[in-house]
């Protein structure tokens, strides 16, 4: 396709994303925040902090310039939820009305409760596509078997950005609930914490798989009173990643949570995980109680993590709830 | 409570749920079929071929003749589906004509395609009970946290069966859905065969869970077809268990899968793994072609194990379709 596409952010998930998309367009400008890692991708083709052995197409093309993204019609967002407000600050000077902005970040701002997608429709319109599945970004860099779902409000730029994303390997589904796709995202992330706790203390597997089939229950629960769809739980980005996640070590928010049910309390200045985890609890139990939405999950993890309630006395007063 | 409940099977189910319901009831009748066992149970208080360790409560009576179990107002079938038509045969002349029956065992008759519950009904009446969850029977027996549902087309059953059944750790939850709980628990079985099928070939995790998302969504599709609830699928019979038997190591359909993923193929004469797996997945087939239901997955997991497909040839088939 003769089109540009920017990619903002060289993490894992950025530069597996720039990798795939490079096979379909002209150029993908992807933006990087240090010199050196800029110097590494335009001067050996690697991204040497996270995949150093894996070359980068030709046509990928680092830099350092956000303004550099203004001929992209198409930009991916695949930055941490913290840093959202401020790179959508900075790219507003210099995108076009009517280029597409897809995200791949799961959060909501605290104390705002607003999802990745409000924040985009306060700088921009209203019409950006959020993407999500059960997706390891390295195996996408890899270019292994992959589908990951979309949604958007409008039709006409998720089949755009379908048809700039999807290659041999990498499918795409659209569905059209973009509420449900986000809240998919955030309430995975609650289950992935509460299986943790459950996993740090030593929980049996029969009550810790009954806790996650009680957490689906109450992602559908919380999604349809929302205003989403339940049959978006049923999706690659509901059911799929809500297990990849939560059954996974790679998770960071399923390692929170084993740190918080072993008492291993962590340094929370040190870091920016605990702190991204801590808000996205703090709003999913502020978005329960504007809602009157009563969820066991959410106030297990809220108790143990927030108000600090020893984690076996929170499971027992929760495994009393289950029924 | 001042009743007898009969347990048919000393397996690592039957001895585990005999010891549960022993501290409710008067006495449990465990009928098993040798006589060296049935000898330990009595006089040494272990099943010394499952829980070697575990001591059996004293009100468990061990028993070879399965006359014993008349005096029972609930019976437990504890057996393989492979048993369960010549063990319905026998107790046929003893029971009591309002004696509760409870299953525990999941499959379908090949070739009459009658789930376990539908070959009690031949012999006794439809008011027996379906007992189904996330159930790793050595955690019953430690006595660890473990919730199940039940269900029968018969409330009073039902809640005659419950307060015979729960103690603190072993909680029940009733659902009114026969078809839909029976049909969980052979769907399952073809899950996670897919899900060993994969890993045995090592395909990588994105793809697995994809294609475990397509197989829930099948499940669902499935059981609605057949007149069950789609609300039984989200249960701890459905979703709950699906995830444990999937992703554990412990399951034999997933290690069956996992076998012929590898083209390991087992001599099939000396395991009545294979044969009941295969009878699952022939009658699986047979219903949805019956009832003209595509499931990608029935047909993937039919290609490998009866039509003896290359896995990786059937893998390929099935990524083409998911989407």
């Amino acid at each position: 396709m003769n089109i540009n596409v920017g990619v903002v952010g060289a993490g894992t998930m950025g530069t597996a994303l720039a990798q795939r998309v490079s096979e379909n367009v002209e150029q993908v400008i992807l933006h990087v925040r240090k010199q050196d890692l800029c110097d590494d991708i335009n001067n050996d083709r690697h991204n040497s902090q996270y995949y150093p052995n894996l070359k980068l197409n030709e046509n990928i093309i680092a830099t350092l310039d956000i303004s550099d993204l203004k001929k992209c019609s198409i930009v991916v967002l695949a930055i941490p939820s913290s840093a959202f407000r401020t790179t959508l600050k900075s790219l507003k000077k210099y995108l076009k009305k009517d280029t597409i902005i897809v995200t791949t970040a799961k959060g909501i701002e605290y104390p705002s409760l607003k999802t990745m997608g409000n924040l985009i429709e306060e700088y921009f319109d209203e019409n950006y596509v959020a993407l999500s599945g059960p997706n390891f970004a390295s195996e996408i860099m890899l270019n292994l078997p992959t589908i990951t779902n979309i949604a958007s409000n409008s039709m006409e730029n998720s089949l755009k950005v379908k048809k700039a994303l999807t290659t041999e390997q990498f499918k795409i589904k659209i569905i059209d609930d973009v509420i449900g796709i986000e809240f998919c995202g955030v309430l995975k992330n609650i289950n992935a914490i509460a299986n943790g706790i459950c996993e740090g203390m030593n929980i049996n597997e029969n009550a810790r798989y009954s806790i996650l089939t009680k957490g689906f229950k109450d992602t559908i629960k919380i999604i349809e009173s929302i205003g989403g769809k339940s049959e978006t739980v049923h999706e690659y980005c509901g059911f799929g990643d809500l297990i990849l996640t939560s059954t996974s070590h790679e998770s960071r928010n399923h390692t929170l949570g084993i740190l918080y049910g072993q008492r291993l309390i962590i340094d929370e200045n040190a870091s920016g995980v605990v702190f991204e985890g801590k808000n996205s609890i703090k709003a999913v139990k502020d978005i329960c109680n504007e809602n009157n939405i009563d969820s066991n999950i959410v106030d297990f993890v809220y108790n143990v993590i927030i108000k600090k309630q020893p984690p076996l006395k929170a499971f027992k007063e929760l495994w009393s709830t289950v029924k």
